[in-house]
């Protein structure tokens, strides 16, 4: 049997973190007068009761998680975080549903950005701020889990980055755990240097905060429905490019660039291969919008470099000139979401680096066909791939694509058209945010869909952002046994 | 350097064989006073001619073929073929351009069935033969290479069915090319067989042998705009349903039942799993037709059963009712293209097996994740998977979505819409025929697409018939350089 209580133990911390976390828009809202401070000091009460409560009530000497443990504890914060975030969306004067509420919550805390608010701009401050710190704090999640806890679970070849930070056994930086507190300090310095760019782009404190955090975390919840559009700035929009870009790349490399390795980023294989894929998407995408649709050649630089790295990254920011494309382009977007960014960024998605070790393995697989006695070692980032990384990596993608379709067909059979139920599933899964066509699309809102659904997509996100095996792991039944 | 001459021996061999093929249309065209006759043997001199010149110019003492050699026939046979087949289609009084008979040609000898010919109906007698024999061709091409070649060449997982022959050691079934030979008896029988269903059914008997083909071959063309549809008879689409499911089984155990193994097939896993999701997916689409569209019990388990096998196993026959099913069951019929059915069958898609492959290797990484130091096995078919089979059906299924994704991205660009670029894609690589939406939808046609979506959509045909990577090996560099 398990011992659920080191579990537990860390739920109820995370949960106590939490309510401190909802403090933070009550004093804004107090502070601009606005009566929703309530809402938040009621939900941050329940919440830091709750978690109190579980860590008091399982408190153990046990120091190290077994990795059943690890395991659950890894999807059971997840959910219990999305649950309690959930109190001040449903509490709020935006009457929201426990349903829609919670489906924001999820999609804040995995950074995806899939949004049920109609009327942003005149929601309440201290709630707008609430979803930018839900992303901040799964922005942050995520990027110390891709150090601490996931190469140790070794879910999907995450363990090629376990191997990474310890073979290289630099004395500066010596455990995981200092090396993710550092990382944390990147992050938030990050998020600092975006507030104060977008705020002397022109917008105000509270956007340039909110934005800043939800840039970072790639996640595109917005202080506004027109998105970033609202402010209809191209110097808005090249931050935000560049925010994207920066949130999409793993922020450990960012700490050793800072701890004195300027080349760090520039080695690394992945995001080498990213910036490709990202230099790559914005000639074609620029190429098409100019020759194609007529626009000049600055605009069309503009509107395919913000797009583009929108979706491929996750984030889900949306100019008003999305429909610009056309149809033509609706395929396109759709495959791009899959891609995301690096291994240890805050995007979702598959992610680059698997990308390049699929094609390493298909590559040695296509000449071991016609030199069925020749020896080809794949590579990724100039070392060997050990064979339980590939298997790792193949089994990902087909779980990936698996639980894709499961979840697209289940969308339909809710009731969602073709087009909402495949772009839907897909942006739940890569953790995107809009989805396509007219009703989830760029332009439009999650609102609509039926409750069902809703959890659904909520399902998808969570399994999405935790590498998948992390919670399927949870159903089998073998897992519980042992 | 390769050389070439065994390559294009058996390429002139084969067209020789087609022109000989030629000939049975315009007998049956001669016979029925009809003047397209002359099409036919002008195509089959043509057609001769190049073929015994090739056979003639390349006679060559070297009697096995090199893996090399074996990967380019295979690709230039299926090539050559379709080039040479579609000319009667160009030369007829239907006036295709030859992008369309092109088109025509490789949808047949890949039995795919997407049709770019409106007026079916009115069209003459022998060239509704032809695109049967076509597809009756494609079938047995493709079970005999099963058997025969894609083993050898171990392309995406094949290799598992060159260790069952070896490895059982049947002295009633010794060389793999008597195997071929038998098996190709056992095709034509049941094609026979069929025909006189068919014909028993009421259909005349031309109809009734050009459907047999087709339907055998899990191929899908039909002498008539309205497909099985045309006949509105229980009976036929019954004939039909069985047909497509034999068609979609490995017709070497066919072989193996009628040597005396009586429960060969049953005990085959691949076959097991085949008829499971067959049921499954009839049971599912009966009660959402009768329970949530209103049919009464028996239409709902008729057109149910017609549709999903239909599309599963990529035959792609219509009826008129394909519309009842509503738009909520979109995304169920996009993902089983996906399917197909067993190896060894005319069927294609990712396979059965495959999907049993990954399952199983699936099951073990889940368990290998929180037991990292217990050895677990995969098994297929009651037997431990080797690794290198488990590596290339990984492979093959992430440059199945690869191939896919491009392609489907590639049509975007064209100008198609979302819905018919993606299951455009989807129809063409996984061999069904009809895709999705009103253009290329069960009651459209291919004909409006542009040439070059044409062009594109019969590369993937051809791609996904051969088992991708036999294709794509011919675009590495290495692969000519060596």
């Amino acid at each position: 049997m398990i011992d659920f209580r080191p579990v537990f133990w860390i739920v109820g911390v995370l949960l106590t973190t939490l309510a401190v976390g909802m403090c933070i828009p009550a004093v804004v809202d107090l502070y601009l007068g606005h009566p929703d401070w309530q809402v938040f000091a009621v939900s941050a009460a329940l919440t830091l009761f709750i978690g109190v409560a579980l860590a008091l009530m399982n408190r153990t000497p046990i120091a190290r998680l077994s990795v059943r443990q690890a395991f659950l504890m890894t999807t059971a914060s997840w959910v219990a975080l999305a649950l309690f975030a959930a109190l001040p969306l449903a509490f709020s004067e935006l009457d929201l549903s426990y349903t829609d509420a919670f489906f924001e919550a999820m999609s804040g805390l995995t950074t995806t950005g899939s949004t049920v608010i109609v009327g942003l701009d005149e929601a309440p401050p201290g709630l707008l701020l609430w979803r930018a710190i839900l992303q901040c704090l799964g922005g942050i999640g995520i990027v110390v889990m891709a150090i601490a806890v996931l190469p140790m679970l070794r879910v999907g070849g995450m363990q090629l980055f376990r191997m990474e930070s310890s073979d290289k056994s630099e004395k500066a930086l010596p455990r995981s755990a200092q090396v993710a507190g550092y990382t944390a300090v990147i992050y938030f310095a990050l998020v600092g240097l975006w507030s104060f760019a977008y705020w002397a782009a022109g917008m105000t404190p509270m956007e340039a905060t909110s934005h800043a955090m939800t840039t970072i975390a790639t996640g595109g919840f917005s202080t506004s429905d027109g998105s970033i559009g609202h402010f209809d700035s191209a110097l808005i929009d090249a931050i935000a490019i560049l925010g994207m870009i920066v949130g999409g790349m793993p922020f450990v490399l960012y700490l050793r660039m800072v701890a004195g390795d300027r080349g760090a980023l520039w080695r690394d294989s992945q995001v080498r291969a990213f910036l490709a894929i990202v230099a790559a998407l914005v000639v074609i995408g620029t190429m098409w919008l100019w020759l194609h649709n007529g626009l000049n050649p600055v605009q069309a630089l503009r509107y395919a470099s913000f797009n583009l790295i929108s979706i491929l990254t996750g984030t889900g920011y949306a100019t008003s000139d999305f429909y610009r494309w056309g149809d033509y382009a609706v395929p396109l977007f759709f495959f791009i979401m899959f891609i995301g960014g690096c291994a240890g960024s805050t995007t979702c998605g598959i992610k680059v680096f698997r990308f390049q070790v699929l094609y390493a393995a298909a590559r040695t697989q296509i000449h071991h066909l016609f030199q069925p006695h020749g020896v080809f070692i794949p590579y990724y980032n100039r070392r060997p791939i050990p064979d339980d990384v590939i298997n790792s990596v193949l089994g990902f993608f087909f779980m990936f694509i698996l639980c894709f379709g499961l979840l697209a067909i289940a969308l339909g059979m809710l009731g969602l058209d073709y087009l909402t139920a495949i772009s839907g599933a897909a942006t739940a899964i890569c953790n995107v945010g809009p989805a396509l066509g007219e009703i989830i699309g760029p332009a439009g809102n999650f609102k609509p869909l039926p409750d069902a659904a809703k959890w659904l997509l909520a399902g998808g996100m969570l399994i999405g952002r935790l590498e998948l095996f992390t919670v399927i792991i949870l159903f089998s039944r073998a897992f519980w046994r042992g």
